[in-house]
């Protein structure tokens, strides 16, 4: 458990969402700390299959993210994605109701 | 529950994570779905006091953090908060071995 000292007991929702999301790119990633286009398909398809669907974007998706060009996605390529996804969840979730 | 269509059976705790930061989010936002600065610091002592601690930061935060310079906070700009907190827990606990 690489992040133990972080889960103190009285760790928030919110806080441990932040850690699950840390975890799941480790758990992905592996000792490498970064994602190749196979570590991330596998990622997409086990852990985020009801919010992306379309697999066969994932070469744009993957050129999309992967800013500094090495083919790779770093933690802070993956956060964007994570950040690009959740916004997008919250419009489709969250009804237009705050037009004032 | 706003988010009750997405939580379906299969749901994974990434895609559990990213519902909770939404979640969290709206809790403190209300109707209205943009934070006001008191707003944020609520939310940052009640759900985020393990990963954020200097609270007399909060007034640069928030300037850092509004980019539209409206003095509140949309969903877009928390999420930056998030991703930008979870990037800094993330050097913070994985050990530096990826020098290959």
């Amino acid at each position: 458990m690489l992040l133990s000292q972080a889960t103190k007991p009285a760790v928030s929702d919110l806080e441990s969402s932040m850690l699950t999301i840390i975890q799941t790119f480790h758990q992905y990633s592996g000792q490498k700390s970064n994602l190749k286009k196979a570590d991330l398909k596998e990622l997409i398809n086990n852990e985020m299959n009801n919010f992306i669907v379309e697999n066969d974007t994932l070469d744009k998706l993957f050129a999309d993210l992967d800013q500094n060009g090495d083919l790779e996605i770093d933690f802070k390529e993956f956060i964007a994605l994570i950040a690009m996804v959740t916004s997008a969840c919250n419009e489709l979730f969250v009804p237009k109701q705050q037009k004032n």
